[in-house]
């Protein structure tokens, strides 16, 4: 196969892969694809241990890593420790989380359990986390929540590595354009993660037309696509291939928590929500009794990036440990990022068959268009 | 061209247009695609006139007529006119609508221009209106809100005529197909009009995939679609065609308000919202002052169907008159149903112009996908 982005990537399937799990990153990879880690909640040190994994695992296959460095965020110019950026959480918000879990018969009175790490946003992470980036043969740097800092655009082009832009609107499709991302990745309401309001559909001919008169920038379609069908779809739409996230949640490889495993295998399209209640931003995310609370009147409301995932992570990565063992108010309260996509994803199979899986899938729906005119 | 949908309905093109106007039913059919009209505000003497009228002006060639029979709306069963209806709508309704007037600089003294029709939902209604269509020579009756009456199904089936109904969720679709519907329009949450939270990318091949173990059904693809890329996307999705109703209003034959189609010309498709304060049922509409005071704080709440459109829709044809005059207040109230496709749409030009368009653009998108996998 032949797009503008299987030349620039140096890839055969126009599939883009993004996971915060090493394993299926390197799964992808090595099946033709491309394996995009998501590093936002790592450290320096643990990026660093990561991509040197991937690089033994890949043999000089191309990847690439996706670090957020948002345009606005709690904290920024201040140089703020997480110690400081969590002094900012007010008490409300603690007592909150509290309150739900304790309706939900969980023991909140071991403290160490409800704290830990949230995303990993302040000020020169980025350029710490990019610092070990260009140790590594990436071919490619993602970025979301806003146009990249000038520094990950200059030192990427300096090393000859792509940037490519997650956008859910045609004018910050334009903005990035003119920032001089490489890639954007067009992403729909559907997706799970951050989103914004226009569909996939709607989004990807809105911003290829947009961008088009700008500057020649392949646009990859984001958002509910978990089938080589809806690849196809996307390259029909115009786009240059497909970046997807949810359909490796419930791959082998994946660490997602096993309880969310079940439960995204036995959801429909119709159970998933955008909601605040994670990050702060409106994300999409599997609904359950946390994005009801948060998103419910007695919600004390979200705080800023990255304030919010401070004060949920810790929490929903304790009720992942407890529904696992059986915790009933735990698994009603259980949730993680998934797109619409999630009513197909029915059962859990290696990463690599999900490559072949959606390469034949694909090959198929562009035999039914084919047909469909041929007669 | 060939798909399932074509060699149903007899049409080249796998192109269903709905609409409100004849004028666009005509056009659409003459060119090779396939009008349905829509007859939900119809009396049963307006549409007889619409469907000769339809009859002189295409010479045989296949159209449709679109009614809902919702499956619960308000006075069900009770045999009420439309006065009896109007006397159920609380008063402090039409204080509502009279003060976001006021409040907009709009005279509401004269109460006959706020008085009108809303949507013609009562019982019994459904046969009379069927009663016009089985006199024409209609090739589809397609329905919305819910399962078709029995009666819709067998006098269709009698009459050799296929009956489509739209779903905004793979459980409805199932629910469809087991009481005997030929065609499912699977409807996104991008569409205009009443439509579920789904995106198209995902529930196409979703309800393509829950039905086709069931029956063979062809699955018209809706929400968003107004190019021929788009339709190409959806046979790509396992559709058999596209259903479009947005793309149709900004055409020189529509009867939209003018000052609607500028604003649908000028906006994009992040300019619509999903509101109960048209119907009383969830509905995609350009977002207006309307929409935000019914969506507020201080909104009364809606009612159900079919009171809410009791209420609405002669002040909003007041609305749209006042706004062709150049009535500031009326532009920012004005509003009409349309998708997030408007963000494509963004000139007026004549209904067959847009069939050869679609066409042209879908034969260009085929060759986009077929080329990617040629090399």
């Amino acid at each position: 196969m032949r797009t503008a982005i299987c030349d620039m990537l140096g890839i055969e399937l126009p599939l883009l892969a993004f996971s915060h799990c090493r394993d299926v990153v390197a799964a992808v990879t090595n099946a033709g694809g491309f394996g995009v880690l998501g590093a936002v909640t790592h450290t320096p040190e643990q990026l660093e241990h990561e991509l040197a994994w991937i690089d033994e695992q890949v043999g000089g296959k191309p990847y690439g890593v996706d670090i957020i460095v948002p345009e606005k965020y709690e904290g920024q110019g201040e140089a703020l420790s997480l110690d400081d950026l969590a002094a900012r959480i007010p008490p409300e918000h603690h007592a909150f989380v509290d309150r739900l879990l304790r309706e939900h018969g969980i023991d909140t009175t071991d403290r160490a359990e409800l704290a830990g790490r949230g995303m990993n946003i302040s000020d020169r992470i980025g350029e710490r986390l990019l610092d070990v980036v260009f140790r590594h043969p990436v071919k490619l740097v993602a970025n979301a929540l806003g146009v990249p800092p000038r520094y990950m655009i200059d030192r990427a082009r300096a090393e000859g590595v792509s940037v490519a832009a997650l956008v859910g609107a045609k004018e910050h499709a334009l903005r990035q354009v003119e920032a001089g991302v490489d890639i954007l990745v067009a992403q729909g309401t559907e997706a799970g993660g951050h989103c914004g309001e226009v569909t996939t559909m709607v989004l990807v001919p809105e911003v290829v037309e947009a961008v088009k008169d700008v500057r020649e920038v392949p646009v990859l379609a984001a958002g509910g696509i978990v089938t080589g069908r809806q690849m196809a779809a996307a390259i029909a739409l115009g786009a240059a291939g497909a970046w997807t996230g949810s359909v490796w949640l419930t791959t082998e490889e994946a660490e997602t928590a096993p309880y969310t495993v079940r439960k995204m295998v036995a959801a429909t399209s119709r159970d998933t929500v955008r909601s605040r209640g994670r990050t702060g931003k409106p994300s999409r995310q599997l609904a359950s009794a946390w994005t009801r609370a948060w998103d419910g009147p007695d919600s004390p409301g979200t705080l800023p990036l990255p304030l919010q995932s401070l004060v949920s992570e810790p929490a929903l990565r304790h009720l992942d440990t407890l529904a696992e063992k059986g915790d009933r108010g735990a698994q009603e309260l259980a949730t993680y990022w998934v797109g619409q996509g999630v009513g197909l994803m029915n059962r859990v199979r290696p990463a690599k068959d999900v490559v072949y899986e959606i390469a034949e899938d694909f090959a198929e729906a562009a035999e039914r268009l084919t047909g469909a005119i041929g007669d």
